[in-house]
């Protein structure tokens, strides 16, 4: 499909600057454009791309002003992010959509199936499953019995849900995510342990997006909860009786540990560590690999290990930095004590 | 299936205070109680929830006395943690097992599985592998050649075993676990590297517990052990030729390196990095995201990356609090000095 | 198979020291060897082993020269280990190689494979995947449409790649290995966030390694790229856009952030952090556990979180270290400065 400058500009409420009638065909990076192809230039640090680029057209934003010639032809628009988002998303939603239930897939008997869900080959569908509609299971995907599948929701090649876990509406679950394997719960007996049943299962409300090979264990007794709205990157580890809030945010590798409450709207940096059966407020921000022992108020921004409040935290590398400064300073003290010392038992 | 209060009791072998006709039919946490569940009191924590809850029967310790009047019929027992674990392994068994061999799995020409066992749909079991009695296999498991799987072992959908490895009996080895992939090992050849055969295999040894996504790499040559009673949270990395030591607990994330040696009964936090080719001994103690790179004598407690003995880490993180003030200090002792010299000098 | 050690040092052109006939039919490490077994010694930690191994046959460099008796026929070779990852590399070389098309696996119509691919159980082929000559694919693998695998290429049990991914000749991805899932990319709407669509895919060049359950994030645009002889370790996250350079090789749990680039030839020790949007130079070293938020130069080795060059990381160090008795020094001086006052003052 190719479209032109025109029709994209008509499609984001733009202003075209230069060829009404240059042509693309797909989108690309402004530092790797080729003729043909659309970029957006949102962030400064890549001005200087925009008069390099081979790429036909860019997205400005409206309160930009090219300060040398640029050859592609300019759309502005108001926000160049968020109209290359939209483009974006038009590509992706322009895809053959995947449908129709792979006659090599297993469907047990007490359950029923929209027509509007795809399951892949090689899936398993448990007894009691309910799949909601427009539903995209792909191939190797395992649903123990009582799983519950909202609509519009997509589960990728090899994701695996244990019995009994809840999904909501409009969530994507990518390949190699578990969610609902046993917490990890285990009681002392003499020198080894007796394993504690966990009973309990996980509730994915709508709009959750979980990243591959991310694990979400079931809890105990009740749920783990990933709230509406929660986005989770790769390789996460949620424990048993968790619950996330609304619409927080955590990059890949994060550890959040059992029966902990992480509130709405947070942002967690990568390979965030969390203590089990704590607090953390509403707006809270972590810097990535901090360790957090503690409850953490609404809106505190935090890092190290352990973690502090930022001004602390940089209080403290700030004080480190200057500690051979601070040892000298010391040195010539100690000297100069000595050299009084001297003068006054003269 | 639903219980009262005196049959409950008489199995736990407690003491019931309040109704003993009072029935559940499932078991709640005590702060998320509804009418019809049983729930348990423990930590000292949550005492308060007591006065509060829906729940129809509380088990509690015999050492504890309620303060204020009580809703539930209570029931007594020596330890209510140790008896709400037996309920809820009671509900976990009451559940049907899985049985019988799905057509649409693989099961290799040299295999002869007993009859107690179940294996699920899509799963492989290659050639001369080995299952005991009463084995559980979910659907999509591969286990590659020669592999040995003990008696009353459970494995979960997914998890992926390579040719040669050896699982014990009574283990749990959740979704996405892979165990006997190759261990990283490449020899450096002009500014490349060539890969080193990886011949070993991976032995796990009885009542051993895995985690979801859990790796675990064969040796070079040899074995990687996984010692009896060992229990493993999710996303764990275990290098190739690392052995494991009896009833060890690891938390989430933490990752060992190759040729390590782990002792028995040691409890490690999540997200613990250990360097290659070090010991570790008996009874030691991990805290959280520590970074441990020496030898460590049986029955500490260490902490902190570099990880320091519990007594160090503290006294270098307490220092580290007081730098500010030890600054303050210092320039007042320069300002005295100071001082004291131009008295001096008068 | 069974092997003389005047075979062995014919095809190693060695020379032995003992029995010529000595018999050996497996490999084993020096301190676990038994009679019929071959050992090495290289590292000079392991010496005291080469006294008592019960190793039929152990293999040593040249310029060694043993102090007491050996039991073991010897065989002298330029460098000990190369010799055995050699002989490994035989091991492993002649076994019997996997081969046919498993009638339960799914082949979309439109993908033609050369009869000396082997394609395992369970097994999900896209439409319009290409694949080279040798390549080994294991069960329950799943290639997205449009995957291209290059020849001699092996993807272990249950590896998902996404559709339009690029892998190399000659590379060696593991179970559970996650290629092309999305990158992790949102936009703020309000409280909550909307999916970035990624169109872009992941390219994995020649002679790559990927170990078990790493996640590679497709491209927003564009490609995630891991360039030549790259090898990355277990349960490691490489984000959208990032590139890794040639021969850079990672331990296991590192994670890389969107569009960071890193150059060749480097080294990544265990749970390492790249923030996004860093540029790292060739040949750079960077300890476990470190944290990297800037870019680096060609040649550093770093380590700590946050990353210091390693002199300054030790200076730094030792400060801490030494803080206990700066402290005391200071209550000294304070001692003294109060003291000359008092003369003073008299």
């Amino acid at each position: 499909m190719e479209f032109t400058a025109q029709q994209i500009a008509d499609f984001l409420q733009g202003e075209i600057i230069g060829n009404p009638d240059a042509k693309v065909n797909n989108l690309s990076k402004i530092e790797e454009g080729v003729p043909g192809t659309l970029s957006f230039l949102a962030n400064s640090k890549y001005i200087h791309y925009l008069y390099e680029t081979k790429s036909s057209i860019v997205l400005i934003n409206k309160s930009f002003e090219p300060e040398h010639p640029v050859q592609a032809t300019l759309i502005r628009v108001n926000d160049a992010y968020t109209s290359m988002a939209m483009l974006l998303n038009m590509v992706e939603a322009a895809r053959q959509p995947k449908s129709g239930i792979d006659p090599n897939s297993f469907i047990a008997s007490s359950v029923s199936l929209p027509s509007s869900v795809y399951i892949g080959a090689y899936s398993y569908i448990g007894e009691n499953v309910e799949i909601g509609e427009n539903v995209k299971i792909y191939p190797q995907v395992y649903l123990g019995e009582n799983v519950k599948i909202g609509n519009d929701t997509t589960i990728y090649p090899g994701a695996k849900i244990y019995r009994d876990c809840v999904i909501g509406n409009n969530c994507t679950i990518h390949s190699g995510v578990v969610i609902g394997a046993d917490g990890f719960g285990f009681a002392p007996m003499g020198d080894s342990y007796v394993k504690i049943a966990q009973i309990g299962n996980v509730v994915v409300e709508d709009y959750v997006e979980i990243g591959a090979n991310t694990t979400i264990d079931r809890a105990t007794m009740g749920s783990t909860y990933i709230r509406k709205g929660v986005k989770l990157d790769n390789l996460i580890q949620v424990a048993h009786n968790v619950e996330i809030g609304n619409n927080t945010v955590m990059a890949a590798q994060c550890g959040i540990a059992g029966s902990t409450k992480v509130g709405d709207n947070c942002m967690f940096g990568g390979q965030v560590g969390l203590a089990g059966h704590i607090n953390i407020g509403n707006h809270v921000n972590i810097g990535a690999q901090s360790g957090v022992t503690k409850d953490i108020d609404n809106g505190q921004t935090i890092f190290g290990s352990p973690a502090q409040p930022k001004k602390e935290a940089f209080r403290t590398a700030g004080m480190i930095k200057r500690l051979p400064n601070m040892l000298k300073l010391v040195e010539e003290l100690q000297q100069e004590v000595k050299l009084l010392k001297q003068k006054l038992e003269e």
